[in-house]
């Protein structure tokens, strides 16, 4: 069997074109356990092969929220990898196979994904610390330089959003907290500009959410 | 002013959605020095923001090749970055500030960009080996599971190419010598198999080459 000579962990950003979602993939380069985060049903193919390729045992299919823009690879990952769990927080309401909450620990190997919950996005947002690799796993609950708020210790983690529309991939707690112009707001202030962004009726919620409230099932 | 306090050097991947072009921006954290690789004119605008709000000095602009698919951003850089220079491998035929051969090696503060030859997309392809980030920068000599050659000794080295349609960002020296299916083809075999694609004739090319093999200059 082929076995990647890694001497570190494996750790790869995907984008999926049509959302402009961000999936990743995390490893430990020692057992080849796995996680992926916020895989895309559309995107579930070259996901499960990039896994193939290196030889990856998934262990966990991680929703950072319930989606509504895109609908979740977690179940159809699990014709591929059918001991693979999906995970979301226990607030989020959707059904998974193992629910987290503030302070939980996912293993993944020698990987700790350490959970934060961080609503406001939905209620059922929670971000992911991995000590390790220095990153953070915002889901939407923090985008470059737009929603969502830090209480993160360490300014020179890396940030990994689960969307950006300008083609950058990764920020960090320093920028974020520097330079989103809506992290400096008051709370009054923040509520007042969210209340007043006349956002467009999201395209794929109606498909979406009540799809990703069941794991993904019946549209893979 | 505001100084990040990052303690490693700083690394960005970005993409450019028009032409599906990775552009890289490196950056010592110690000295602010930074080298972008392979920018693109259009988004040039968001590329200047990132290295303004990171207090960036950015010293060198690089291109891997002289690019037949977008116009690249090194000539339009030069307006918020006056003191940067361009970089083009001296086998390229094309216009640039600085010109670089194999075993070069060019500064970023703590940083050295290894230049590595490697021909055959076009004549003056040059890769980029940084060995404290484990990154190679190939430029198109090298794409994911696609076209190119690798001969770097370390397999765990992540592999930065300079275009992915898949949106898939990092592969590795390992991958890329077990599982692109050029790489394990006889030259003669591999000619004939690049000669037989019957790709179609590039949309840009007539624009992108002439203003290329002269910096972008005309197109900022």
């Amino acid at each position: 069997m082929r076995v990647p000579p890694f001497k570190s962990p494996i750790f790869r950003q995907l984008l999926e074109f049509k959302s402009n979602t961000y999936t990743y993939i995390l490893a430990c380069h020692k057992t080849g356990e796995a996680a992926i985060i916020d895989p895309v049903v559309d995107t579930v193919s070259r996901d499960v092969q990039i896994c193939r390729d290196l030889n990856l045992k998934l262990l966990y299919g991680i929703n950072t929220h319930v989606h509504a823009d895109h609908v979740t690879g977690t179940h159809k990952l699990k014709s591929a990898f059918p001991s693979m769990q999906s995970v979301l927080c226990s607030k989020s309401g959707g059904e998974a196979d193992k629910y987290v909450s503030e302070g939980d620990v996912i293993k993944v190997g020698g990987l700790k994904l350490e959970v934060r919950e961080t609503p406001g996005h939905t209620n059922g947002c929670v971000s992911y610390v991995e000590h390790f690799l220095k990153a953070v796993f915002t889901g939407d609950a923090l985008l470059n330089r737009a929603c969502g708020r830090t209480d993160f210790q360490q300014d020179d983690y890396l940030i990994y959003v689960g969307h950006n529309y300008d083609g950058i991939m990764q920020t960090t707690v320093w920028e974020e907290k520097t330079l989103n112009p809506r992290l400096t707001k008051s709370k009054e202030e923040f509520v007042l500009f969210m209340k007043d962004m006349k956002l467009q009726y999201p395209k794929q919620i109606d498909v979406a959410v009540p799809a990703n409230m069941k794991d993904g099932k019946g549209h893979e």
